[in-house]
């Protein structure tokens, strides 16, 4: 089969990779389409030490299994379901894990990969290709509501223009929040201006530290600094940039500030598909570029670049 | 009137330092004792860029108000009781407000100081100099418990065997807490043990990463990577350490595990006073030194050793 993969630290396009067999309780999955994701661009270049193919955000057709045949997304984390964190239904911490695309776990960027059965859900009908790859990343947002007990409509900032942040911001929109995303492209904050949502360039958001909560979607390791600088004392960051390497970083202000700094990371597929299929996010024209696997390089510089959304590929006919 | 004072970053004795007076709702304390903080240490080390008078742990006897002629503690924060802050009750994050000994405000280490009438509570018969010295450090010990809600018999883990540490673990122990303490210092941790809670050695301690919660009160820089190699996955990390500037640090395993991290710094009084005067912890020889104000050298030399708990100077008679 087709795949995309990181070897020795490189990315590159192979066309005859071998396809694994599906064991107990897995399902060989042939992807329609994968989208690329910030984390992708972060293990290209070195992130978690990954080796083998990428891809962790995709739809794709199942072979077996009791949906076979049907559109299915599938949740990243596979877990052993032994540990005292899998009881404790953390199984996205277990730590026998692997992760699809991510660690120890051959990913979507292929024509085919291995999910187990448990990870996979249906897609409505009414969700297109488009927004079934968004799943992944609706979910990784959606996830802030189960992590972060906000004030009643909080003041938010989502700190990041990108993919996650565009998707953070209407979801915490939808959850009630008096939103502003604070970015570095005209283009992305043209796009967010145009749901309703106020926008600011970073260098012109006032750092008066009036914000409930600050969502840090950067991706950049300066990131967190700034969220110090517009969240108020005794708010919350929400953490969702991964970036590999140390930061250099003063944390005093957060002890004296009783600022709370959660980690979030992956989040719950069933609700993500049901608000996508009820309409909630505006995801139409979320996905700007497409290609095809072979066409990787284009891919990852168009998603590199300070206008894409999502780009995806085009893997093989639904 | 004598005083200890940081000038133009020394930190010098003063003989004649002029009395201020009280203003409107302000009362003069004179302080029969004042405890050394590790913020002091800092303090003296160019955080917060601080002038003037230091000291803010004290008992003394206030001279005028509801209380006068009798024995108060105060807290250290004085607030302007007009910003959106004060009026939500988050008083000790008043932008306006002046900190005793750390901000604007001249502290305790002296024979006299000016603190709002507010602030001060008296301290009953049965608790003596030496623990209402210790009400300030127990009560920033106890706004854990305000901040942080723990799983039932939480597994806590105190990173730094110190005052703070010290007071933090009775503190969780008391609150129905599995705690161990993790420290540098055998003394400091012989004490704890003595105590019934146990410890291990920082270089001894496995890093299993299934502490619920870690307190991290070591006083340095490096305190909270180790406080992230301890704590499980979706833990808390409470952090108590205060040290001027940047930390170097990779917060990519704070996403990935979902760690929770929370600045947590000054606490309740009044619960303070009442658990101490309710014998919930062990504070017998917990003051560890005791000097006179022109014993500075020696006394902040006595604090930064590496046995001493709570060093005092004792001021004037009580």
């Amino acid at each position: 089969m087709q795949a995309l993969a990181v070897v020795d630290g490189q990315l590159i396009f192979v066309p005859n990779h071998p396809e694994a067999e599906p064991g107990d309780g897995q399902v060989r999955v042939r992807p329609i389409q994968a989208g690329i994701c910030e984390t992708d661009l972060q293990l290209v270049q070195g992130y978690m030490g990954f080796s083998g193919v990428l891809g962790h955000e995709f739809v794709g057709i199942a072979e077996s299994g009791s949906m076979a045949g049907e559109r299915v997304v599938g949740e990243i984390n596979c877990i052993c379901e032994k540990c005292e964190f899998c009881a404790r239904g953390l199984g996205n911490h277990c730590p026998n894990r692997t992760v699809i695309g991510i660690l120890n776990h051959h990913g979507a960027f292929a024509e085919s990969l291995i999910v187990p059965e448990r990870n996979l859900h249906r897609v409505p009908d009414n969700v297109s290709n488009d927004m079934a790859t968004l799943v992944e990343p609706v979910a990784a947002a959606l996830q802030i509501l189960e992590q972060v007990e906000v004030v009643p409509n909080p003041r938010v900032i989502v700190l990041g223009d990108g993919r996650l942040g565009n998707l953070c911001a209407q979801v915490l929109k939808a959850a009630g929040g008096d939103v502003r995303v604070v970015g570095k492209h005209r283009a992305k904050l043209a796009r967010l201006a145009a749901l309703g949502i106020p926008t600011e360039l970073v260098e012109n958001a006032p750092r008066t530290r009036t914000a409930d909560v600050v969502v840090e979607c950067t991706g950049s390791a300066t990131g967190l600094e700034t969220a110090l600088s517009l969240v108020r004392p005794r708010g919350t960051v929400v953490m969702k940039t991964t970036v590999a390497g140390a930061h250099q970083l003063s944390l005093a202000p957060l002890v004296i500030d009783e600022i709370t700094l959660v980690g979030s990371r992956c989040g719950p597929f069933a609700k993500a598909i049901a608000a996508i299929s009820d309409g909630v996010f505006q995801l139409d024209d979320f996905v700007g570029g497409r290609f095809r696997l072979d066409q990787y390089q284009q891919a990852f510089e168009h998603a590199r670049g300070p206008n894409a959304l999502k780009v995806v590929f085009e893997i093989q006919p639904g």
